[in-house]
């Protein structure tokens, strides 16, 4: 399988391509392999282009983008040229944007008619989300299948459409089965010596993969073939075997963030937790609460920005901002002590940093940070040096999943 | 100049490639043209094609990924076979990770000692982040660049190593050049119908595209050809005809997040803010302090995802929650103005929703959200529904950027 996302958005960079992410992840549960994914402009021969080359290397040719109403979207012209069909108006479309309109108390213009037609006798995916419709069209055995580019239009018709139709087809390619295991206290190279006979024993079709993360290494066990009974057997069997040889350094053997490692030991221990934020400004109490279900054990958040907040609202002392400065451990201590009693909660992470890109001095440089973690009988603290080249957004993940880490490694303290 | 991302996890969807968008963002600034971005897996026949077809098709092909310490990273040995080079190891490079072991307590393993064997003849470009240098390759007048994956480590070669020998050398493009005006309060089609006639009569070379993002549409002019001088003339005049015709709908012509709008409009009303988040769990807050010098005008975020936490420390009306649920407009209400006072800022956020997946009801979907916005003379506040099929994290989204909206809209009517 292939993928082509369309748009000199994706191009120029002003957009990041979530939706071969999303792509990649359904196609991969199912069972299907995409083998490559092409980004390429809002340009009409160098569209035909790709999309003939795809469809002659692969059986099934997945395109977002380019089928908006605005005149930069230009696939569907491109498609009618390469199947050698005629634009049609689909009435069942027709009717459906009308209604759309409609229910917003606006009139169709010509242009939103267009939205409507649709390369003759091809399948037309209805998109409930939307004005455009995905288009299905079969040739020689293949499929071409384009959806709009907007991702919860697009990821709406993968589900609801495309897979339906993948799985009923006989476009599946080998499977593809995978297991992960999450590392940390432990460098990407020094994994690769201890599991270089590991390595070596694998089977056939077997491929171990290691994606580094801020402070986290995760290994990947990749099973490919036909058998899928097989594979799976023994692609459990491989998978305890890396887990032994890993288990020093392993934290979860689950595929899952950071954030819903811990949401899950809080769960297990039935306690609760909150966060006192100043460089990670909100974005720890945000991963948090990205997780389904966090309300079971997140209280809140209190983002200090500023030094009067941290005085006023959180109980700093002000000898501390004074003479140590907001970015040290006495500050960061009593923040994360300080929550505890205002939230209610078991436990509490606490940051205080600079993430730039001004206000360091040669003592704290930019990407100085502090945390602290506060539990039942516990206060963790510890200061951070991410380095001053990573840019304010990087300081803030890595501060965050640093902090997380730690308050994951006290949790499981008290768990024992 | 094509762009080749190599890596198993970009094609299952494991990792999301932000790399594209940034040599993307640096390319285009820096007068590059990117035609395709090709994404493929950790293999060597399918690198080695991709590689070969790239060099056939354009001066400068672009690689990341493949470079590490361990098994899956191949990119070398292929390079070493198109090039017909052998692998040697490079002095400096050795030096500088031995060196980079010591400074941890570490001893080079030989898995590590590899990370410095480059093609021979190769340039190497010095990575000060990590173990894996960038190699520079010209073959026929051709140039190819292979860099790490890790972000921050290509994100730097990109800046000190790449963009200054390509500026330098004969490979630049044609120029691209663009300008973006962003518009609310109107729909794509609407936008397209409106501006119509002003498209027809843009000169050759000129072309208008439609972003939209939720609540917003991004128009942005792009301007391709050699004559720079001349093209930036002819772009500042039909940018001003396009800024005219959209005047009722824009809000800014700066290609910056809402956030950083509202960032400087507080800035120029030397104003500052606050917001009380309990759906969005502090990713309003998140977005704002992205923002660098926020701390101008950002005092702090309560996150009360609790009812307790509600009424607690934002004195949210105990009759308010029990009557009319944490989900309605007098809790929103009591929230953005109980914030106004517990951080003493003249303009406050409050949210509160149902994020889901679960907890929806009949009358309160998940995918509701209340937003309400204080300001020192008024409260706005509004129901969103954002439908239940979004999914959690975009639902969060929506909700951050609808409130930032409106924060703008009030701000902006202060400002008057």
């Amino acid at each position: 399988m292939i993928l082509i996302n369309i748009g000199d958005e994706l191009l120029i960079g002003q957009v990041v391509n979530t939706n071969a992410a999303f792509i990649g992840q359904q196609m991969t549960a199912a069972g299907f392999e995409l083998t490559d994914v092409i980004t390429i402009g809002d340009d009409g021969p160098a569209i035909r282009e790709a999309v003939e080359r795809a469809m002659s290397k692969t059986d099934v040719v997945l395109m977002t983008g380019g089928l908006g109403p605005t005149k930069d979207d230009i696939t569907k012209k491109v498609i009618c040229d390469i199947f050698q069909r005629e634009l049609v108006i689909d009435e069942a479309t027709l009717k459906q944007v009308t209604e759309m309109f409609a229910a917003r108390g606006m009139e169709l213009t010509e242009t939103n008619r267009q939205q409507a037609a649709v390369p003759e006798g091809c399948v037309v995916l209805t998109n409930t989300l939307g004005t455009a419709p995905g288009l299905w069209l079969e040739k020689d055995g293949k499929v071409l299948i384009s959806l709009p580019g907007v991702p919860f239009e697009m990821e709406k018709l993968i589900k609801d459409e495309v897979l339906p139709r993948l799985k009923a087809g006989k476009f599946r390619s080998s499977s593809l089965l995978y297991k992960v295991v999450q590392c940390t206290n432990i460098t990407e190279s020094g994994l690769s010596d201890m599991l270089e006979e590991y390595e070596k024993q694998l089977p056939e079709g077997f491929k171990l993969a290691y994606l580094p993360k801020p402070g986290i290494i995760r290994l990947r066990l990749t099973a490919e073939g036909n058998d899928t009974e097989q594979m799976q057997t023994t692609l459990d069997q491989q998978f305890d075997l890396l887990k032994q040889q890993v288990a020093e350094y392993a934290f979860t053997d689950e595929d899952i963030e950071l954030e819903e490692v811990v949401g899950r030991l809080l769960v297990k221990a039935g306690k609760t937790m909150a966060t006192a934020e100043s460089c990670t400004g909100g974005y720890i109490s945000h991963l948090i609460t990205s997780v389904p279900g966090s309300s079971r054990y997140f209280q809140g958040s209190l983002v200090s920005y500023s030094n009067d907040i941290k005085r006023d609202l959180l109980n700093v002392r002000e000898d501390n901002l004074k003479r140590r400065g907001a970015v040290s451990e006495p500050v960061v201590s009593d923040m994360a002590l300080n929550a505890m009693g205002l939230f209610d909660v078991d436990y509490t992470i606490a940051t205080s940093g600079i993430a730039g890109p001004d206000g360091g001095t040669p003592e704290k440089p930019v990407g100085t940070v502090w945390i602290a973690v506060a539990t039942p009988v516990r206060l963790a603290t510890k200061e951070f040096r991410f380095g001053s080249r990573m840019g304010r957004k990087q300081i803030i993940e890595r501060a965050a999943r640093a902090a997380l880490n730690m308050l994951r490694i006290e949790i499981e303290k008290d768990l024992r």
